[in-house]
């Protein structure tokens, strides 16, 4: 028997007042022969994960008993790492000590161990497995425990919709300093594409500029200067030296920041939005729509990567970048869960959520 | 020698202040072999000639001396109706008695004549050769001066983006008494499309209501309807009552009521922007991109007619409605301007423009 603990919540609110850890058994010596058992390496907190919770998420579990609860319960957490540890007679795409993710969101991701079916998770290659094809580099735990969400938010923006030619054409960002900016700067560099990064004004400026500039950054700008009629005539240059367009705007921020973009993209471009940062709706003058044939759609990364070929082939290219030590994954705090330690599964994960402001919270188990 | 007017600008700005009449000659007995004359049946004003005109419009025509004029100059006038009076010895697109329109914008429907190529306009039938085809109706003046920009704007938005089920879908539009609301209206009847109209509320109320349902609205709401959350429910049983979604969104307000419509799209749905009567930009809430797919795209008629096959494809229809009395146009102020008359041609259209907020203006020869 393994004493499994997971984070659960009977009804929506509150991290800090509506989760609760549930402890059950899971009977290992009874696996089924398409099942396979894991146990957790580690699991971050996301917005997404919060706003599930709180039930604003369109998104959620089903709430059920199927864990033994006392009333029907959802898990908490929709992103992380898991290690194989057992697995069923008939299971062959599994092998004791592969690392795994979820297969989709919603899984429950804030527990310790899980029993799941074998189609329930995709297979990334742990260390050892990296080491052994020859590789430079291993997945790290916060590699692999954070590769669902950001990185294939950035690689599947940047390719999937509009297609950009190498060495010549651009795409625009806004955020370009928040996690998924930074992935989409390194994986625009990787593809060949340049990228024009607008960031707020700040006392440090040139220090984030250099680091975004050590990421790959074609060009990183303030609002400032995007919303410069002069300005504009320094980017046009910029486009014309690569004999390209500003065919595709990243938009994570929304209101006048989206349509500053938005006026930076050539005819016939498209601006894609994934985040709302300034709880500002998208904002779009008619004759860019009109007279520029500008687009404006949405990108959610949960919609689109149900689709599980699509889901395998981001990540593959993602655990690629990273064995060979071209792609920096974004840095998380770490704290790490003992079982059986002084606090409960629920209480860690509601600590870090009340830190999240301080930097993305990553918990090791 | 045919003595032919035009009325042109060698500069931008206020019609009253820049137009002018041309006078030149078309040395009718010296044709070139693949060129036609034509005389003006009638030319109405729109919108975006008087911006034309102005220097706001992003389409525009040449200045060039080609008619003669001292100073470069561009001719007025997008929309038109023409009849073939002569035609070269080698034309097969055209005879005698034909009427025409021009294939492409930017050609100069404001004068009384013009020599030009064959491949420069489109052939419809005249009266009497809808008649010989055995059809209910011959096109009128006023069918065939406006049939270029409303009417397909209408029939595009509704066929050329979005498969829409007839009996099913459903498309919701802003401006429901517009000109070209009121041809989406029966064009979407007359291909089985549900429509859902939202107009200002008026003291006429009703009687507007009355107008649109004789056209074959299926629903007419006022904007407060829209924007009430009760109301919602009573939508959603009437898309219920078809078995269809609300798929497409005709846009030419903006602003707040933009937001509106586009809150009513089923998932994955589309908006289209085509006008901005407001002056307000396009709003969209970032969830609505994210989390329902709603894609807000642009619809300019003069770009997407650049393409003649579609532009001759879309014609024919209408023109076939029009013959059939399946659809009505919507009614002009009309002017008859008379050669060697008291006014000049220009001052003609100088007191047309000035009047197009009593409704649109056709100056017929």
């Amino acid at each position: 028997m393994i004493t499994s603990q997971v984070v659960v919540y009977s009804q929506h609110g509150e991290p800090k007042d509506v989760l609760k850890t549930h402890t059950y058994e899971i009977d290992d010596a009874n696996i089924g022969e398409n099942e396979i058992i894991v146990k957790t390496l580690a699991a971050p907190v996301n917005p997404s994960d919060i706003n599930q919770i709180q039930g604003v998420y369109p998104s959620k579990p089903e709430k059920t008993t199927a864990l033994g609860t006392s009333e029907p319960s959802a898990p908490t957490g929709n992103e992380g790492l898991f290690e194989v540890i057992k697995v069923g007679n008939k299971v062959t795409n599994f092998k004791v000590g592969d690392w795994a993710v979820p297969a989709q969101v919603n899984f429950g991701t804030w527990r310790t161990h899980a029993l799941a079916k074998d189609t329930d998770f995709l297979q990334l290659p742990n260390p050892d497995q990296s080491k052994a094809k020859g590789k430079k580099s291993g997945l790290t735990i916060n590699q692999g425990a954070t590769i669902s969400v950001n990185p294939p938010t950035a690689l599947l923006m940047l390719t999937h919709f509009v297609k950009l030619t190498p060495g010549k054409d651009w795409f625009i960002q806004n955020g370009g300093n928040s996690a998924v900016g930074k992935y989409a700067i390194q994986i625009s560099k990787l593809l060949g594409f340049n990228s024009l990064s607008v960031i707020r004004d700040r006392p440090n400026l040139q220090e984030l500029k250099d680091e975004l500039n050590s990421l790959g950054a074609t060009q990183v700008i303030t609002e400032e200067e995007n919303a410069s009629r002069d300005f504009g005539a320094t980017i046009k240059g910029w486009t014309k030296d690569t004999g390209g367009e500003i065919k595709l705007a990243l938009n994570c921020v929304g209101g006048k920041n989206s349509t500053g973009i938005a006026r930076k993209l050539a005819n016939n471009g498209l601006m894609l939005t994934y985040g709302g940062m300034s709880f500002q709706p998208v904002i779009l003058p008619t004759s860019l729509h009109i007279f520029k044939n500008i687009t404006s759609a949405g990108f959610w990364v949960t919609q689109l990567l149900k689709d599980s070929e699509l889901k395998t082939k981001t990540l593959n290219q993602i655990v690629e970048w990273y064995e060979d030590e071209k792609l920096k994954d974004a840095p998380a705090i770490q704290t790490k869960f003992e079982q059986g330690g002084e606090k409960q599964l629920h209480e860690v994960y509601q600590e870090a959520v009340a830190n999240s402001s301080n930097g993305k919270q990553l918990i090791t188990f």
